[in-house]
């Protein structure tokens, strides 16, 4: 039996990451032996590292609680402490499978490896069937570490196994990179849209209506509807054509168009009847196809661009789907750019670029990078097989980006299945990586569908497609939204605009009458006429996060006036109230970031 | 073998209804006999009147063509001169089953009757199998009848059946009476929104997108943007909350509502996934009601208005849905008005009776009348079983409407499955009577969803809810519009306002710089730089309905002017542009039926 210590090994000649994922790997054994101490009869999982630590799972006689990590993570500050060494040896099938009788997974895992290829893993009397890398000892283990969470997990990832519980454990090689991670977590945590799309009653779910299937609340119907007729009358001032199509296609259509093929998986069931088959279109740019398809257009007419808030469905896993980011049934902003040929599909990008430019502006979004997705001609199940068409398309998006110096990075694999892509990926407030913004373009559908136009030579061409999206899904964007503003909207889209406060109740008539006088303006304002006091008014008001709180009482009923505070702190005093109807509309019709005094956020 | 001679009856005695519906049966058979002359092998199904005429189907060893209608109608008019008797018979089953030996309709006819219940009738040696019910002899069959056209049907009605040909006739008592009415089928066949609908480009209907799935094209997506937007308007400002919630819920939640027993017919097909049952949803009741749901509401709170441009999905007989007014996927312009009592009940239904005048108003619709639409206590399977509830139901709409001094009729077995209801009918300039607005009050489905709100007593009640719909669906109300303007728009809803046109090549620069100036206002306006004769481009202008034709030269580049030409006629000479524009901006912004100096229908 050959051993071997770790230490053979010198950690700071590694590569930062290498020896972090050492780390990480040795925590993951230092948490089991914790854990069997706690469990003598846990049954163990698998222990890898990931980005930000490591995890493990257990299957174990009762659920965690947060008082288990504590005492787990004081046992594994000791075994640190105690700087035992990692030594690995090898063993045969046999051996393995008499050491791990009872232990189930690992005698599931052991079933995988080839005999003489099985090793383990020692330190301080605990094995571990592994691989090995590893630290030297445990005390090379920092103690820059936390146990961060529990969550369930199944084993091997399939709903069908068992169900285990999982440890997470943050780790860095220094105390500062452990606080700047925690302080990213709590971050994401206090904008998490589910939590404050609760708390502004924003949208909710119900398990009659099913999982990734959102009601848009009042307040959230509202922000979406001014988001959804902005980008509507920036479209139409641009030319788009806007179009109305319904949700349900024959299967046929999908089938002529590839995504049969290349989708079928994330769509819904076939609806089946009369003898045809129905289905609830993943995308919808076969029916803008069947738009362009309605009559012959001449190339005098191109480029034609036709766009619709279109809803789409997609079959996400019910245990995949989460709040408004990850759903089912969503509305994209979508357009697809009818193009005469390469030359006015460039055109059509980089305007596509200008407009993005413009709309991220508003909405203040401005931590964002360019990527050009190409296909991957090795992958012919995800990809339609046109290496010309790849090319040509991939040439003229990194034109359009180097034309418009704009930096980018390339992506081998993240292209549409018809076509390579430009995304706009955003690093969001909470830390994530997300795609909004995508411009494809697409030799791929035109020939599917045999679309022609009449040229200037009269003769019959193939147009070339752009699809594009500018605000992703209103799902996703109000979801990012609502996470970039921590639920501040600036005034246009603030469900609530202002809030009327009288002081007592023989002010009730006096806020009826500023209300209705800011509400002739279209501006949302509510009265508050409750029974409680005025702190608490406002208060609750500040937690609403209402932009604008009106309080009146004898003084300002006298002065038609009304004492402004601002969301966020802020006393303005009197003011006004003609004063005030222009303000608020000024910042609402100039879709301003800043409220009277400050940032918005 | 009795015989009896119908001429035992005085016509002139008899109700006009009565005396027509003979006339017209009596005609039906003479019909049938030109057939038999036309095609001896005719196979002849059934011929009964109708409100307008009479039909008669047949199976025919060719489909007919018009230059046949000609044919059978002057036959028809020979047998009218001879004046034969109708003579009425009884035999037996046997009897008739050998006479109409070779006629499979006919025996299958036969095969419903009762021994002793089978009667003939005979004129001019034509026998047909015959209930009776006809004038003495054809001599007092009206001359002012014609034959008008041709259609498919299935026997028995029924798509597994065979297809035959049914030849309609129109017959009324006086010429003045068949006239008038062949004015109004030509009124409503110059007016068929399905015939303007595709010349003006507004719709369109696609095989692989599926029957009654209708793809709204740029042109009808602008009146119906246009339409949307301003209801919405109209109801915020009437403290109306818009919602959006999602097409598809679980089955379960119909089986809650019960839509399941009582509408599935005219539901999509289930789709069923991980073990569950999705549909698309035929109303969105359930959806605002877990609105509702969503937080425990106070009666200070109520009413609660949750309204939504709702989409619904119903599965209409792919035979019998047509263009725009019969769909399977529609957007209806939806709100549920939770109320804490009947008291509030009557005033929210009130409010919706002002709604709905001042918005027909705007659209100068003004045909209509009123129906108290009630239950049917003797059909249990179309209406839930709950005597009390439909009595207060019932008696609260009728205490609103006489209190209105609003006339109206009432109408047994219109109710919904839920509750009555207060239904407004359309005169359509068509001819047709349309339900387009409908108002429900609604205790079941309180009862159903066991819902509650906080009452003042702080004890926990049932609310009320009242459905109602303003401008219907968008498919019907734009197919009405349509059909109400002859597509004649007012500016408001034109899909394009106006239209430049260049006198010749050099003034297309000012034509665009014209253009410019009017779409900075958002005007919908486009320039005809084609290359035809200016004539051709006014033409065209005036068959697109374009309202407003702005032609440009020499003198009108100079003067800053175009010289304005008004739909339908009227030629106001040069105008300054700023000077259109601030008219046009006034029509649009005041929804204007007129418009510069006539009427714009």
């Amino acid at each position: 039996m050959a051993e071997a210590l770790e230490s053979q090994i010198d950690l700071t000649a590694l590569p930062k990451e290498e020896r972090l994922a050492r780390m990480r790997h040795s925590a993951a054994h230092v948490l089991a032996e914790a854990m069997l101490e706690l469990f003598p009869d846990a049954e163990l999982g698998i222990g890898p590292p990931i980005d930000t630590g490591f995890y493990y799972d257990f299957r174990l006689p009762r659920a965690l609680v947060p008082d288990d990590l504590v005492w787990l993570e004081e046992r594994m500050r000791g075994s640190l402490a105690g700087r035992h060494p990692f030594v690995m040896s090898a063993l045969t099938k046999d051996e393995a499978a008499r050491r791990w009788a009872g232990q189930p997974f690992k005698l599931d895992l052991l079933a995988d490896l080839e005999e003489g290829a099985v090793t383990q893993c020692t330190h301080a009397g605990f094995t571990d069937l592994c691989r090995g890398g590893h630290v030297a000892h445990t005390g090379e283990i920092p103690a820059s570490f936390k146990l961060t969470s529990i969550a369930a997990a199944y084993w091997r990832g399939s709903e069908k196994n068992p169900q285990l519980q999982r440890v997470y454990g943050a780790l860095f090689e220094t105390a500062e990179e452990l606080d700047a991670f925690e302080r990213q977590l709590e971050e994401a945590r206090r904008r998490d849209h589910r939590r404050i799309g609760r708390d502004l009653k924003l949208y909710d779910l119900f398990d009659e209506v099913g999982p990734g299937h959102v009601v848009w609340l009042p307040a959230g119907a509202t922000i979406r509807r001014e988001l959804e007729r902005w980008i509507e009358d920036l479209e139409l001032d641009r030319g788009y054509q806007h179009v109305r199509t319904p949700v349900v296609a024959k299967s046929e259509l999908y089938k002529r168009s590839g995504h049969w093929d290349h989708y079928q998986e994330a769509m819904y069931p076939i609806m089946e009847r009369e003898g045809e088959e129905y289905v609830l279109r993943p995308m919808n740019c076969p029916h803008h196809i069947m738009v362009f398809e309605s009559e012959l257009h001449s190339y005098r007419e191109m480029p034609i661009r036709i766009a619709e808030l279109g809803n789409m469905h997609r079959w996400e896993k019910s245990g995949q789907v989460s709040g408004m980011s990850r759903v089912r049934i969503m509305t994209l902003n979508d357009a697809h750019i009818f193009c005469t040929g390469i030359e006015q599909a460039e055109s059509e990008v980089e305007g596509v670029l200008q407009l993005m430019e413009e709309v991220y502006g508003v909405l203040g979004l401005k931590n964002y990078r360019y990527r050009l997705s190409l296909g991957d001609p090795s992958d012919t199940t995800k990809y339609v097989h046109n290496p010309p068409m790849w090319e040509k398309g991939e040439a003229l998006l990194r034109r359009v980006l180097q034309r418009a110096r704009l930096p980018f990075h390339e992506a081998v694999g993240e292209a549409a299945f018809y076509g390579p892509k430009i995304d706009v990926q955003f690093q969001t407030a909470a830390g994530k990586d997300e795609t909004l913004v995508t411009i494809q373009v697409d030799f791929h559908l035109p020939n599917q569908f045999g679309l022609e136009f009449v040229g200037e030579d009269g003769e019959r061409h193939q147009p070339i497609i752009v699809h594009r999206g500018i605000l992703s899904t209103m799902e996703r964007m109000v979801a990012l939204l609502i996470e970039e503003y921590e639920g501040n909207f600036p005034l246009w889209l603030a469900p609530t605009q202002a809030v009327v406060i009288p002081i007592a109740d023989r002010h009730v008539e006096y806020a009826r009458e500023v209300a209705a006088q800011l509400k002739s303006h279209r501006l949302r304002v509510e009265v508050d006429a409750r029974n409680e006091r005025m702190n608490g008014k406002i208060r609750d008001a500040q937690l609403r996060k209402i932009p604008y709180m009106l309080v009146v009482g004898d003084r300002e009923a006298e002065a038609g006036a009304a004492a402004v505070r601002v969301r966020g702190g802020g006393d303005l005093g009197a003011v006004p109230v003609v004063e005030i109807a222009a303000e608020l509309r000024r910042q609402r019709d100039e879709k301003s970031l800043m409220l009277w005094n400050h940032p918005a956020q």
